[in-house]
């Protein structure tokens, strides 16, 4: 295992050093319990978003707190949920007084902690709502989860929701959102080889020079299926496939398209799959009306990549075009 | 070789096809010759800037193209220079009355190419600058370089001399500019694994499972030297002894430091990279006063990154800070 990292262990306070020395202006970094949070929270009268999860997964979630996005994230060591102690700390230092917005990803160890948190929050008056995303569509249990697993429509939800917490809508209103975009969002993955989680120093999926893993998890867990490696088109199209049929998105839809890198996949290739998707997507009389094309949520230095769509409306699309300030995902004034 | 890619032959055209479908409101791809452009080109009375090279450096060029940096991006092939019939029609596409920099990566046939191009334009009566950026450290000479060879001090001469043209500078202020920029910075890169070029589809470099390129190129080319392994603090008092003594950078300089991926690093790495970049610079007493972290001239799927350095004035400070508007770096209103 070669990386770029000092002792394994020391991986993920390392990093967070780094994030509050670059960005020290726009974010804070707390300590022990482990969050990130914007450096003007708590924002009095603003619905607060707080989300997180296992670290390998950036810029997910830490590069998404700031103006139209997250209040805080909450990072787990390596591909480890975090605990009820940082999610509640965090809860509390992002609280204005209009509630708090958990977004968590479907993962055992993510609900169950989220969950204990919101509880310990709601008995301190914090008024909470959770919301939980299951938007893969590659399996309907996994290694660790029940149900699907929540993967690239985290991503959507944290922008669409923190626009809404952003115009001052209310808790009830911005937790629907979430459920709403949770609903009309399908994704699917693939993975071209395994990530390398430095505590274990081997890779966490054997995959041999001619295979890849169809329908992967982003953290290496195993998918639907072990296929030969194929061409961008025949995976797109197998991709895409899985998620149209599964809402399905439908003739005359209109869509954002996210293809999202795994980690160690150059920004070339995922334009290659883009070209793909969208030559697919028209075929079927689906319309790309948004799209975001680059590493988003990673799992490690995994090559591979994700893709999800999302069923857009005039309300959804107007959130997504609504600035965002943080260090992952930037536009708007 | 696993990609996501198609026919080795057609990725650059493939994943060109997908940038015009991603940013068609934005960019204008046009083909051959192969150029991105800027939508809204070209500006009258503004000095437009031109870049390219090889291609498989994403997001450099083309992901460099738009308001506050560059008008167009020549794509070569993967790593292989533009020719100049690409650059001569992306210079006539761009020149909007007030001249066009060329901004041009040392390497050989980069050199030629863009100097041809130059002569022919002039010949059409368009006034061209040209400056050469040769920032690496690493070798005095390389397999594809007469003298230091261009890397990451091109991210940074394409902002700040994008945000000086959109200012309405003068062309002959601009080009000093970048000379500038080039002067002020120095940069070192290390691979941790090779790049594998589509068209060879076995890796360029062979470093075994314990060894690194130290001073590698952005093409998979040979560096200073192979080292055994190393951890992120041992990896980063290399490189960056070796770029602050070259320039010097002394105690009491201000910098911006560049922690750049080369594709198949994730960015968790990256950040305990530049955590360390930041307590050994300040150990020397040189201030970070900019910094910027993540994959932006990468080298397809190497693991590694390079850092670069480069002494801010307050003027550099304050172009830095400009806004920028493209697919590759956003902020600003």
């Amino acid at each position: 295992m070669k990386k770029l990292i000092n002792r394994p262990q020391d991986v993920v306070q390392d990093a967070l050093a780094g994030v509050a020395l670059a960005h020290g202006d726009r974010l804070k970094v707390h300590t022990a319990p482990d969050y990130i949070v914007r450096a003007d929270a708590p924002l009095r009268g603003k619905v607060a978003i707080v989300s997180g999860g296992g670290s390998g997964h950036e810029p997910l979630h830490g590069g998404f707190v700031g103006r139209g996005m997250l209040d805080a994230a909450c990072p787990g060591q390596i591909f480890t949920s975090p605990t009820p102690d940082q999610v509640l700390a965090a809860t509390r230092a992002v609280d204005g007084g209009a509630g708090v917005l958990l977004i968590v990803k479907n993962y055992t160890g993510d609900v169950m902690n989220f969950e204990m948190a919101a509880d310990l929050a709601r008995d301190e008056g914090i008024v909470v709502e959770s919301v939980v995303i299951d938007d893969d569509v590659a399996l309907q249990d996994g290694r660790h989860t029940a149900g699907r697993r929540g993967v690239g429509a985290t991503v959507l939800a944290e922008k669409i929701c923190g626009a809404a917490a952003e115009r001052r809508r209310p808790l009830a209103e911005v937790a629907e959102l979430c459920r709403k975009v949770n609903a009309g969002a399908r994704s699917m993955g693939v993975a071209l080889t395994s990530c390398t989680v430095p505590m274990v120093g081997k890779p966490t999926l054997e995959l041999g020079p001619d295979e890849i893993e169809f329908g992967v998890g982003i953290h290496g867990e195993p998918g639907r299926e072990r296929r030969p490696a194929a061409s961008a088109h025949d995976i797109v199209a197998a991709l895409a496939t899985a998620i149209v049929d599964d809402l399905p998105f439908g003739r005359g839809d209109r869509v954002l398209a996210f293809v999202n890198g795994l980690g160690g996949t150059p920004l070339l290739e995922l334009y290659v799959v883009y070209n793909e998707l969208h030559t697919l997507l028209a075929s079927r009389g689906i319309v790309i009306a948004r799209n975001l094309v680059g590493s988003y949520m990673t799992a490690l230095d995994m090559a591979g990549c994700s893709i999800t769509l999302l069923r857009l409306d005039d309300e959804l699309a107007a959130l997504w075009d609504a600035p965002v300030v943080t260090t992952g995902l930037r536009w708007g004034a």
